[in-house]
């Protein structure tokens, strides 16, 4: 295994399988992906989604509404709610100005939420039994386990406490017995807590934020960032500083992201079971 | 303030400060607390929710049962999330074998759930909106804040994480800007990470398990544990050693334990609010 993570290698890989896992599916599955408004980094987003449903045999529905209120909105969800043939339901954030996110997300219903975001999907989360979970912290996790990181008992310090990556993790980390540290923007002396990580993930959305000294030697580095700069990817660690001393790093782009992508196929594959034995 | 934390007396303050709030509701609130089986420690706890309820006003309705099926169980539940003259429902916990706990703490109304242990209970706190939340982790929240602990940066180190105090406390202590590391039972080098801590909250149910030589000088100690041995009660935390090193500590009994059931008046004031707005 090359110290540097490819994380294109291990999704071809996992694409594979999930694709297999959708050959033995009797009825076709299917997306229905929400947009609101123009975003450009969102177009990009849905597009890269609506590539790899089509790779592995997923229907693909794109909606897409320059402007529509947030009654119009979980309206249009109850609908896919009762929709047979709808797998699962992703609402691509953000939402405008005007629209409450929350109610928005709460309206989909928790067997169909691929995104793991529903009040209900994060209480079976935190309550020991995972349904659908933020395929970003399925991603890092396959990772994980794809170079055989011994977790239990391991030192994991995780940087950024959002709802899609940093604590889901918490949860994930700690039912493989794990010893969590969570650390956030409020994080007095960073360097002190992430230098002591046998795993150090990262999610903070802030370029080359954690440097070289930063991290102890042949510690795990999972960079979950992904910053733009003058039309070039940079993730949140200096990946220069950083490589010489771990023992292994995920790069960005090419890391952590291609899983992500991935592991929302695997979403849609047991949002498909979850309503089957409903 | 006190080295050693009078946790008897937060308790009245907080009671008096309940009861006025109860006095204010026109209705007549309602406890309804549910048990199966015999157990001696339960029905002491159950004793005890029984007599402060009666202190600050709140009607407490015991339902007990020598043997009921699980079916039988959640149909009683039923019946008492429609009956609006029940304010809040409690399980007591441990049901005897043969009964799914899980199923029968979430046919529970979540908003009727006064000890917090419904999915879409635990779902809301760490989607960043608590509703009713364990009452524990509540007594400890309330401790901190009795002495000014300065959360935000603070190193808290939270050992045992079950669903009733280390995981909700988790989510409560992150809201308040702190820096939470949980530690438990496969944690390597636990007294590495204890005695790092500003904060030490230790939730783990093991007779004096955390030594002198754990605890940061000046850290604030926080004993959930309650520990029965010849007849008498035992914190987690050697008291006689940590006593001198810190600068505040629960004493086992008289800390965190009187908190505990004057949240869960808290949580049947929270709950009647939430069915109003419901």
């Amino acid at each position: 295994m090359d110290k540097v993570i490819n994380g294109k290698l291990l999704r071809e890989e996992k694409l594979a399988l999930f694709s297999e896992k959708i050959k033995s599916i009797p009825d076709k599955l299917k997306l229905v992906v929400i947009q609101v408004g123009e975003n450009a980094a969102s177009d990009v987003y849905v597009r890269n989604k609506r590539n790899v449903c089509e790779r592995v045999g997923i229907l693909f529905k794109h909606l897409k509404y320059d402007s529509i209120t947030e009654d119009e909105l979980v309206s249009v969800i109850s609908g896919l709610n009762n929709d047979s043939s709808v797998t699962g339901i992703l609402v691509q954030l953000p939402l405008p100005e005007g629209i409450n996110t929350e109610n928005v997300i709460n309206s989909i219903s928790p067997l169909k939420d691929v995104d793991g975001l529903t009040i209900k999907n994060v209480g079976a989360l935190f309550s020991g039994k995972p349904r659908l979970v933020p395929c970003t912290a399925l991603g890092v996790m396959s990772i994980l386990d794809n170079i055989d990181a011994n977790l239990e008992g391991s030192n994991v310090v995780v940087v950024g406490r959002s709802k899609l990556v940093g604590l889901p993790l918490v949860a994930l980390l700690l039912r493989e017995n794990a010893t969590v540290t969570v650390c956030h923007s409020k994080t007095v002396n960073l360097k002190e807590k992430t230098s002591q990580a046998d795993i150090l993930i990262v999610a903070v959305g802030n370029k080359e934020f954690i440097k070289g000294d930063f991290v102890k030697k042949d510690a795990i580095v999972i960079d979950v960032g992904i910053n733009r700069d003058s039309g070039k990817l940079y993730g949140d660690c200096a990946f220069d500083e950083v490589v010489g001393k771990c023992k292994y790093i995920t790069p960005v782009p090419g890391g952590v992201g291609p899983l992500t992508i991935t592991y929302l196929i695997n979403n849609v594959i047991e949002a498909y079971h979850l309503q089957k034995k409903d």
